[in-house]
C-alpha cells in the first residue's frame, strides 16, 4: 500500500491525525510548506504537553464521492478529492484568547509572494479580526531559515494592494511590520512568545 | 456517482466543505446527530453572515492510504478511512473569546448516555478549560426537541463519575446544571445568546 512521492519518500498512512495533511501540501504545492508544517505541529505538541496553549491544525477537507461499506468492516472511501479549506489551517486557545493563523513559506529571499494565500483565507482573517481574535500569518523564508509573524491586518492590507499590481510583500516591509520568531528545539518555532509580547501587553 | 445511504437519501458530493461530515456521522452512528449538525451549521452561517461570531465545524480527519495522480488531472484519493477526531467538532471566536464545543443528541427522554463522548474529546475539553476557553456541549433530546448547553466542567465531572457505574447524565441534572437553548428559525439554535449570558456577565 506504500506510495512513493516525487521526493522519493514513502507515504506512511499509519501516522496519527494530521499527517495526511502533508500529502495535501505535496500534492498541491510540491514540497512547499512541508517542513514549516512539521515544525509548527511539533511546536503545538510542545505547547499542549506543557499546558501552554491548545492549538491544532485543522484536517484538510475532502470531497467524498464514493464510499464502500464492506460487511462487518469499516467504511472505505474509494473516491475523494482534496478541497481548498475555507479557513486558515491553525486555531486554538492561548490564555483564554482565540488564536488563528496561517503558515506559509517561500524560497524567495527578498519578498513573499501573495499567491501563497487564497481569497477565502484572507476573508476569514478579516472576519476573525472583526471578532477581536488574535490573527496572523507565520511566514518562512526557507532559503535563509527566517520566520516572521505578520499580523493579519497587515497581510490583508497587502492583499488589497495587489490591485495596484504589487503581487508580493517586500521582505524589508515584513522586517519592519512583522516580528522575527526565535527558532530552537523545544519548541522549534516559539511563536507564542512573540504573540504574548505583541497581543498581551 | 450517487450513493444511496440506508436512509434512502442520495449522497451529494457537490455541497460545500463540511457536507462530507454528515456522511461520517451516518457511517459511524447511523442517523444520530444528523439534524443537530445541520441546525448548528445553519446557525453558525447565520452568526457569520451577521458578523456575530466566526465558528466553524472542523473537517473530519481521514486516514489516506492510496492516492492516484492522473496526468493533467487533480489527485484522486482511492483508499481512505474515517478517523476519530482528537478534538471537539466546533470552535471559533465570539467577541474575542475562544469558543469550543461538541454537539450530541439522544433519543432517550430521561438521561443522556455518556457513550456519546469519547475519551480524547473529554481530554481536549479539560485542556481548553485549563486555557480559560469557553467550552461546553450542546445536548439535544431529539424525541422532545430540547437542546441544552452544559458547561464542559460538568460534563467532565459526569464523565469521571462513570467509574462509579453511572453511564449517563440524568435529564433532571442537565436541567439544573445546564441551560435550555431557544430554538427558532434564524438562527435555529441560538446557543450564543446563552453563551453571552453565562460567560460574559
Amino acid at each position: 500500500m506504500s506510495i512513493r512521492y516525487p521526493n522519493g519518500k514513502a507515504y506512511s498512512p499509519m501516522h496519527k491525525e494530521g499527517t495526511q495533511l502533508k500529502t495535501v501540501n505535496k500534492v498541491s504545492y510540491g514540497n512547499r510548506g512541508m517542513s514549516l508544517e512539521e515544525d509548527i505541529n511539533s511546536s503545538n505538541e510542545y505547547y499542549l504537553a506543557k499546558g501552554i496553549a491548545v492549538i491544532h491544525k485543522k484536517p484538510t477537507p475532502l470531497q467524498i464521492v464514493k464510499v464502500d461499506y464492506p460487511k462487518r468492516s469499516a467504511a472505505v472511501i474509494k473516491e475523494a478529492y482534496f478541497q481548498q479549506a475555507s479557513t486558515t489551517d491553525y486555531n486554538g486557545v492561548f490564555e483564554g484568547k482565540y488564536i488563528d493563523f496561517e503558515a506559509k513559506e517561500t524560497k524567495n529571499k527578498t519578498s513573499f509572494p501573495l499567491k501563497n494565500f487564497h481569497k477565502h483565507q484572507i476573508e476569514h482573517m478579516r472576519q476573525v479580526i472583526n471578532q477581536h481574535g488574535i490573527c496572523f500569518s507565520l511566514l518562512r523564508f526557507s532559503a535563509i531559515d527566517e520566520v516572521y509573524l505578520l499580523d493579519a491586518k497587515h497581510l490583508c492590507s497587502f492583499w488589497s494592494d495587489q490591485e495596484n499590481s504589487r503581487k508580493s510583500i517586500p521582505k524589508k516591509e515584513i522586517e519592519v511590520l512583522g516580528h522575527v520568531i526565535p527558532l530552537g528545539l523545544y519548541p522549534r518555532i516559539d511563536y507564542l512568545s512573540i504573540v504574548k509580547g505583541i497581543y498581551f501587553s
